[in-house]
């Protein structure tokens, strides 16, 4: 709260002079942000363990993907007792959450990627990358096919294979078109540091070609209506951040086009941002009301053409067309090819991603772990395990259940099955305990003893708590961070095993569940406003949330270059604006 | 040299903590730079004229290009009177000496470039701008046929025409292949932004390719063998580019190729940079030998294939191929054709570029002006005018001409033929009349009188010193100044030419020919060393030359954006090195 107060003080000390107070303001917070929020990470304790203990022949780890979830294994991996492999397309990795600010220049493209090899390279364990897509995972002889993406005239060389003893999926996903006509053909997505870079250039197309002569007004409007489909933090931020674009940098180049651009925000749900807290989301649509940014809500886009986004409103079989000069498509996402095609392999048939155990190993096979967007974690139903859980707590096998041996287990279950927890916070109840004693009524304090029966209907709501983790860069960057420290600690927990019991085996769990730990969420909404959930509920709204985003998302960089290069990317754009040449 | 002394003592004070001095200095001299640099324009007097006393009905002004001559004409132009349409398929300027730099990340693209629509915003007349390509000089009927160079969907409407009363031509020129079969294919060229962009996309590529596994050694080596045709200083900056950023970044990144790496430079004459100093080419040649650049001259390429180059040494028929991985091909420039189009309209079909007279005006055409590399100028001979200079002088019609008759002509026959100067200077002599006092030899004083055989044969020389201007940045700049300010002061001279007297006609000429003012021209080698040719024989060779060379480059540049941009990638190159991300 206190660096909030200071940032508004100073704000309004310095508004008579915006740009360089701005400036001072931006690297005052930027380096006290790097102080605060440098190194939260979600998971603690583990360390690499002695390589004098481990077996000469070195196990083989190959890491699909150098996204969050493959770069942050990779960054936290510390044991040298295996041979690590990466493949990826991508030499380098990409800090996506400022992609909308590379597509109007706020932030440069190559300001927010740093090369793979530099990342490993400060490692003490050798890391071996090839710049190259896989196109198959073969489980069965623990094989993976890869096939280097340059267009190149290596006499068919271009494809190889690379065994593994692990193997870790971390490929991401691609956008989610639902099969939409016209999508792929005329839409751009907001994925990849080239998607970003494309739309920039066609922003800037658009303009220039709006402003040609021998134009009817009807035809510039067209050109210069900016479509963008999805209502997500990405789609908003864009949205806001191309009005800001255009309002601050482009009306003073382009005067022919001023009165004429249009920017239109549609989304097939009753709201912008519904994943973000009601003030927030309602916050976010009156700002872009009074900044003349339309918003359509309940509008599903059916069709896209090559000038026009054909919608159908809810509750309306009418479909009208609304003429466009660009679109971008930022609606969710979906599986990559390989990743549908290994999934059939294991009879995954019937899901949008990888499912894992708790422990983010593929389920059905041996020594495969999946992260980030491509996968998604199974939590276990404490339902399912009711009976393994009431014989295991029930040590004297007396067909009953009491208090004390129940609180035997308690922590474990608590572990294992985390909606327990939430189910507890979400009832205002201290622990367990309280929901024995709440399926008994009130009245008995240590007498409650309970059958199988009983014990199931005192737990039989809490599954209701499981979510779905969000598919978003703090997810993806805290399981790397958890696989890591599994891997570091591979051998010692296989001896003294961490995890919590298992109720349907023996003994424990070798390492404890993966945990996410949410962090909180921003929304910039342009203008030098930011929407914040932090959390506990915490909304915070405007120019001092704008200023915490600066200091996270600068203290979030992978490397002090590519800090420093945001951090004067910022300032370049408050003292000069950002640029609008084509390239 | 008082500036030079003071960057060697400041070096060799430094250099035990080389990087951060380095930025000091670096720092200490592009502000010295600035001052000292910043304005050094070779044409000095001209004011623009007041508006009011110019017609209503505005002469309209057709610029085509936006390089290096269109920019500095579009900057200088300073005459409300004119309407001024710019069309150009780049909406920006590119400061092209930086190219080379860009190729390897030094400096980034974007560092060097700005809007058009900037830099003519800040002027207080109007400019119209359109992003388009001019395929069609219709001289007849005074109409340029343009075509946006977009991927459109504009119905057809992609074409325009836009009239002009005066027309500046400015397009510059293309990469000259010589018709070699394969080069349009296989080679990379650096006359654009993307150019450089895709050679440092393909610089990694390369690196990345031959990092995969399953490749022999040979395949390895010849993909990481890259080829530079053309030994001028474009050519000899992008190997030194390239070596420093192989050796100083890639190295540490990419240990299997570390000792695979060939830089081959292919020149065609006896030795690299031809046009400069004996010292500055032998310098380089020794350099580039001790930093394992393979230098070979004498070597012509007669064909390209996409996996091996063939060359053909000098006085030896054999053809011997050689396996490349990438080939940058700068060996010249040829005519663009739109312009090759427009020279057979006008009959000027056996050149290599439009000729112009004096005052950058298209021969055979009328308020048609061409400037930069697409231009050459056509300085007449004195032997071509000698009888009417002689008869002009003759202001008694004696028939022989005294000194006196003769001094009251001799600043006219300079101004209107530099070449005479030129040759003054090559004999040694300081005027005129010691050139006639020679011919005659060197017995009388004041009593020489000429007639025309004489005066003949004493100006019989003069036009061997006649030389065509360099296709560099400097001149097409100078020219752009030259010829914006001749449209500011259009109507004043009219009225009172400046010129010097015409010869064949009668009265002056409205302008002083254009003359270009060398100030010298660098040649960066690589390591932190430059070799720079200044004028008076200057040669200066070495880290202080690279000091005056970032001093010069960062004044030169057209904006202080710009300029605070590049001297900060100079900054974090130091610091952190150049970026292998493959973006």
């Amino acid at each position: 709260m206190r660096v909030f107060s200071f940032y508004e003080r100073a704000s309004r000390a310095f508004q008579d002079y915006p740009s360089l107070s701005k400036l001072i303001v931006l690297f005052t917070v930027s380096s006290g942000g790097l102080v605060a929020y440098s190194e939260s990470k979600p998971y603690h304790g583990a360390n690499s363990i002695d390589s004098s203990q481990i077996d000469s022949k070195k196990k083989r780890v190959l890491v699909l993907g150098t996204g969050w979830a493959g770069t942050s294994f990779l960054k936290n991996l510390d044991n040298s007792s295996y041979d690590v492999q990466v493949v990826s397309p991508r030499n380098y990795f990409a800090f996506t959450p400022l992609l909308p600010s590379v597509t109007c220049g706020t932030v440069e493209a190559r300001s927010i990627v740093e090369p793979i090899r530099n990342i490993v390279k400060k490692k003490n364990m050798e890391i071996r990358f090839w710049e190259a897509e896989c196109f198959k995972i073969d489980a069965q002889n623990k094989k993976v096919h890869c096939r280097t993406n340059q267009d190149t005239n290596l006499d068919g060389k271009e494809e190889f294979i690379v065994d593994y003893d692990y193997l870790v999926i971390a490929m991401g996903a691609r956008s989610n078109t639902f099969n939409t006509p016209g999508v792929v053909e005329n839409c751009h997505f907001l994925k990849e540091i080239e998607d970003a870079q494309r739309i920039r250039r066609t922003v800037i197309d658009c303009f220039e070609r709006a402003s040609l002569p021998n134009l009817s007004e009807e035809e510039r409007k067209r050109i210069v209506h900016f479509v963008i489909v999805g209502g997500g933090p990405t789609g908003v931020e864009f949205a806001a951040e191309l009005h800001d674009f255009v309002c601050e940098d482009l009306v003073k180049l382009y005067p022919a086009v001023k009165g004429l651009v249009k920017i239109t925000l549609l989304e097939a749900g009753d709201h912008i941002l519904n994943m973000f807290d009601k003030r927030i989301t309602s916050f976010a649509e009156e700002k872009f009301q009074r900044d003349g940014i339309h918003v359509k809500t309940g509008s599903m886009v059916v069709k896209v053409s090559d000038k026009a986004i054909s919608t159908k409103e809810r509750g309306n079989e009418e479909i009208s067309s609304i003429p466009y000069g660009m679109v971008v498509w930022s609606t969710g996402i979906g599986t990559r090819p390989v990743v549908m095609d290994f999934m059939k392999q294991i009879n995954q048939t019937n899901r949008r991603a990888l499912a894992t155990d708790e422990w983010l190993r593929v389920e059905g096979c041996d020594s495969i772990y999946a992260l980030g967007d491509c996968a998604t974690i199974n939590q276990r139903k404490v339902m399912e395990d009711i009976s393994a859980i009431f014989s295991k707590a029930d040590k004297d096998k007396s067909g009953t259940l009491t208090v004390k041996e129940f609180q035997e287990v308690i922590d474990d279950i608590c572990e294992r099955y985390p909606q327990v927890e939430l189910y507890l916070k979400s009832k205002q109840m201290r622990n367990i305990v309280d929901l024995l004693k709440d399926s008994k009524g009130n009245d008995a304090k240590e007498s409650i003893e309970l059958d199988i029966e009983g014990f199931k209907s005192a737990l039989s709501q809490v599954d209701s708590q499981m979510k779905n983790l969000p598919a978003t860069a703090q997810v993806a960057s805290q399981q790397g961070t958890y696989l890591a420290r599994c891997f570091n600690r591979m051998e010692v927990c296989e001896n003294n095993p961490e995890g919590p019991l298992r109720f349907r085996g023996t003994g424990r769990h070798r390492f404890r569940p993966f945990r996410y730990k949410h962090l909180g969420q921003f929304a910039p909404l342009g203008g030098e406003q930011t929407a914040a959930q932090l959390p506990g509920d915490w909304v915070s709204i405007g120019h001092s949330s704008q200023w915490l985003w600066y200091s996270v998302y600068a203290s979030k960089q992978v490397s002090w270059r590519t800090r420093m290069l945001v951090i004067s990317d910022w300032a370049r754009r408050f003292v000069s604006g950002r640029d609008s040449s084509r390239i």
